[in-house]
């Protein structure tokens, strides 16, 4: 009877939530620790069929984990690098190409379809999805190394139409007919900010945003773009906590409503910080 | 930690069946306890308000609790029986239908818009819904209580379609226009099935069908309609729990998916039959 | 033959009305003898089901006759008089709210739906339609006595879209879940604001407005808003005509086109009034 | 008073049929002196303009009347006759073409608009409408006089979707692209059939189907098929009126829900026909 | 295989048009040598025809060529002139009526559906598409020659939107009820401006507009408004070509995106004109 | 002139092809020299581009080229070989679905991008396009080659019903999550029979079936299923004609209204099928 009690005060939480997200769009930025532990990987899994199955349109960007590493190895492709920055040449990029799009992206349609949810993997060629140019980076040629000009979204916006689950690899073209890798925190950042989608959430391997780097306890819950660059004016956002929150920040400029960054190390995180009160990790809105 | 990995525990059990019943229709037949103390009241009225809101389609049958005879005995109207069974001549169905649709109607209108949603009450003879006959019980002459003929579905449908939730008076008329009270929980039960509704809902002050009505642990959680008729005729479904079976049973044959007893006395008991694995009370079907 | 020409004649009269008011929206007062004498009753219902069978969309907003005063008498309720002017406690407003729409409001139905026309009774809590507040009389408190403060009209225009003739009793409520009478003549005038309708009629108990009241042949046909100042500033229009003035002037103000006061002691005043050139009664227009 | 009780008689006595034939497809066959006689014409063409009016779809077959005699003369062409029947050379139905086509139903196009009806005048040839073959009558070739093997209802339907009245002259062609006169009655019978209109309308010269021609009296007001069959086989129905009851059973038979016999010099008898109980003239149904 | 070559060449370069002018409305003036030859007239029913199956919505507006004066001279009917213009008094215009609607419009409609199109005749009183009004031409009274005041178009887009192809005689009519004959290439215009057209041809008995009338290689393939208007100015483009010009820069400034003069006595010149590169005859754009 | 007539021939030829086939789906088959060769690869896309550009929906299905055996010679791969047949382990299996879907697939996709025609590419493992199973071949197992059992077309629809042109790499997947590789041949027939294509081609290396393979001149231009079969039988289709005519009877099989085999190495072969009456190639049909 207690159980049930608080069964029914979970649950009483949580309906408002589904009521208030649904139909939107939610793009969820997959990496990290939580692509390479296979338990993890099915909790993620778990929680982007729940969000679908609800009502929501989940769009997933993914980056490609260890996975280009080990294929450039078993072609004895060798990584060089200029002032400590790697440099992609053509023929890296290509391989890239080739394990994001057909090897990953469609590992994540098998998983997804598995539970009843029809998915598609695209990479930004497809439908012109990202265009894209050579990122310059303080003046050094990175090689194929791209950033997005313009997110076309009519093939994203078609498929999630037809209830397909787009599952995006960062990968972008010029009108040269360059293959560019695009980093996959931005990709998915440009991708929700083109959807004007209501959710960007970052799957990390850290809890949020932290005032203290080691110390989980000083997770800042919710904050303003505002509040971000004051934080990191005066210290209090620091080290490699700036990049996250400058993710963050970029997302919002782009037009999208909150931007998470929860752990992807605990579990159904996904799904406790849309339908509860509490939430987890950080959350920043305009 | 633990409490977080509860609350995913609970949703993820839930959003299976929100997804199932979106869009469901769902008849409630609101009487007994759960009418009367203010409590409970406010109780169910949070529970068809979150069903609404979610996207289920609920529509209410109510009683009359003790209203009718307080105004019966206002207007120092006297009850007549005959072997015990209780008389309504024209003045009581007269008093009974003021009672019913010009103000305990109105009243649970007023309450689910105090929680912004729309309402409508009616009765049986607005747009015809109700077409009723003077009912016999053993060949005794009751006066104006009348069954259900045939249920006009097309007020409710409109109703829901522009949505309002449909709050029915059990009043109904016939071509001589006549005015019958009519029982409520057979009222819910044409209208789900008219309505070809996927849930009929009793809210009584009962746990469910007991096999044993002295202990509440012997509650039949589900059965189909053959094994009530059986446990029916070997005597396992006993006296007063006789005719609630038969109420489901004829719900059942009237093309309701299932039929569910629920304890109106148990806080939120709509909720948790409806979003959890266990449910509560007692569930029919075919 | 002769007979036959003045047949054509007629039609060829009332063509084009029926015509132009194809699909209008006209919000008939119903009350006073109309209401009282069952073949004029027979009258009226008779001249709405016309209207509504050849594409017109009526609303009827009907009064009490004498049935409160009869319910108040039979509970034992005895009304109190402040400076002349009565007033409606709590239980006296519970009970008008019963007997108008648990008890008139329901036989109108049942008399239109004789006809083989839909109907449904609702009252200014349905739908939130009639939100409303305490109405202030000269600093006199009347107690709960309403005025209309806004019209919600979504209910009213679904019925009409799924062919139903809404039936509506003068009652509202607020915020705070209080129940006000409100006079029937200023709730059709609101509602035909709100609804923007072609036309407004009251049915009464004179011919129209006369010049002067003891000589029906001084009655005013037609009239604007602004003749209608003039011909009360002048003393033309006086004494008990002045009210009648002023709702026509109401209803005009609000947005409605035409609006018509008609004797509901003749015959089919309602048909002849919108079907024939001469009309009967007073027509009032911007 | 007793002026305006028989106003709302006629109107009330009207209203139904008004609602009844609303949308109805309604073929006149105008012809005869309603179709030289100037106020007669003006007659007609008010009651089709009412008929639009408030919602029938009118379709009008004409004849020529003189005018094609008048332009055989003027060209000098002298007509030919074989046992007494005219025929009718290529010369000749070209010329019928051109005067029923390019100028009766052009000056009818312009009649109708000048009341604000817009309208459009065709020939069996436009949209393929009138698909002819030569008639054989008793073995005798009258050269180009056509009968009807199929009407092509799309362009008559499209045109009357844009609301424009379709005015058609009674030629027709055939494959081998000749031209043909097809009698002006048979065309409207089979145009009737093929629209499954639910009236046509013959304006001729007579009262309607007479038991004894020469008795106005004795005019039949409604009659079966098989009635005519049997009235036509007593003797009852006898000499030129024969003819006319064929016609009516052929309408009958192409699926047509009732065919009239007016009299076209009654003015307004079109409308006196569909608006009132007892009409005029002769009604044929099934 | 070299001419499979060429096939695929010239496939090659007319697809993109076929693509480009799907759905335009090319309103086409037919007149000239190319009404009268038999085997020409023929080229130019099937171009309309093909236009039609791929696509396009062809719009003909026809002269009377010499059936006018023959119709004329039958009837014994003498032309009279005053300062050499040639005066149309009422008979005139009324057997130019006769021919244009009821024997040369017909006669086009038949020949376009031989080849399987439907088309419609009609002139300019149906549906009062041609709107007119007396023509006056330097003060001299014509008689029965007008100018198109507007041109009402829902008769041609309805028949177009059904799939019919509007054949249009030039006659027009104003409130009056007058008939007036309108030259063919401004009633072409007129129409052609009021549909928006992409393409207004004109089929005429030169090559296009030539800088020097005796050379037909002088022809000005491409010009702009401004370009003709500096042509007449300087003399460049004179005598006869003068009206060719105007009456394109006519269509041009009513609207049409681009107006064309070709050869009617060149074999399929619509077809080249539309579909090829190089074209055929003169082309106008704003 | 000259040119200028036989231009509007082939147009004439051409046009009632592009008015027959608009909307038609067409699935080609995209392998052999036409996908080495440079020059060829260009006409090709160029014929696709057009063909999307006139109003038909192709779908493209690519075999891999030699780009396969490439990448498996990079990663030091040897193919293993029994009784002549090559055996396709699980790595294999893997690299030819990267170098199919993450290469190939996407340089399709920016060449036909380039023409300004938008398209996206897919394996079977989208949207479950292609549910296959391991592939038996007279009982020896050759690994993860697969074979169609299923194809679900909502993917290919709806991206066709946006305006993608969808290219597919014939890579499946069954329940157990195993990658299949599929011939390309089969894939396209069981693609074009599930889409109900009008049209399947297969670009070869052949001029069509020939019934002498060293005698071009001895191709067959058209031919029926059941012709193909009895030429099987009787010899006239032999060696290396025989899998090319089963594969054309196995798509009219499916449903494929008309199967082409064309000679990828000549120039438009895919324009000329389609637009002229000879065509190029062999076409079989039911």
């Amino acid at each position: 009877m207690q159980h049930a009690i608080e069964k029914a005060e979970v649950l009483i939480e949580a309906l408002p939530y589904i009521r208030k997200f649904a139909g939107s769009t939610v793009v969820v930025k997959y990496g990290g620790s939580a692509m390479i532990d296979e338990h993890m990987k099915e909790s993620v899994i778990q929680d982007i069929v729940l969000m679908k199955r609800i009502g929501f349109n989940p769009v997933v960007v993914h980056g490609g984990g260890n996975a280009i590493s080990d294929q450039l190895k078993k072609v004895g492709k060798e990584s060089k690098f200029i002032s400590g920055l790697r440099i992609t040449d053509q023929e890296t990029a290509q391989i890239a190409e080739m394990v994001l799009s057909g090897s990953i992206g469609k590992a994540l349609v098998q998983a997804l379809q598995n539970h009843g949810i029809q998915a598609v993997s695209i990479n930004g060629k497809d439908g012109d999805t990202l265009v894209s140019r050579k990122k310059l980076s303080s003046g050094i040629d990175l090689g194929f190394v791209g950033e997005v000009v313009k997110v076309n979204t009519e093939l994203l916006t078609s498929l999630m139409q037809h209830d397909f689950v787009p599952v995006v690899a960062p990968v972008g073209t010029d009108a040269q007919g360059n293959t560019y890798n695009i980093n996959a925190d931005y990709a998915a950042s440009a991708i929700a900010g083109a959807l004007k989608a209501q959710k960007l959430v970052f799957l990390t391997d850290v809890e949020g945003i932290l005032m203290d780097k080691d110390n989980p306890d000083s997770i800042i819950r919710r904050l303003s773009v505002t509040q971000a660059e004051n934080f990191i004016s005066d210290g209090t956002i620091a080290g490699g906590m700036i990049p996250k929150a400058k993710c963050c920040m970029d997302g919002i400029n782009q037009g999208v409503e909150s931007v998470h960054i929860l752990d992807g190390r605990l579990p159904h995180s996904l799904l406790l910080e849309i339908f509860t009160n509490d939430g987890c990790g950080t959350m920043m809105t305009r």
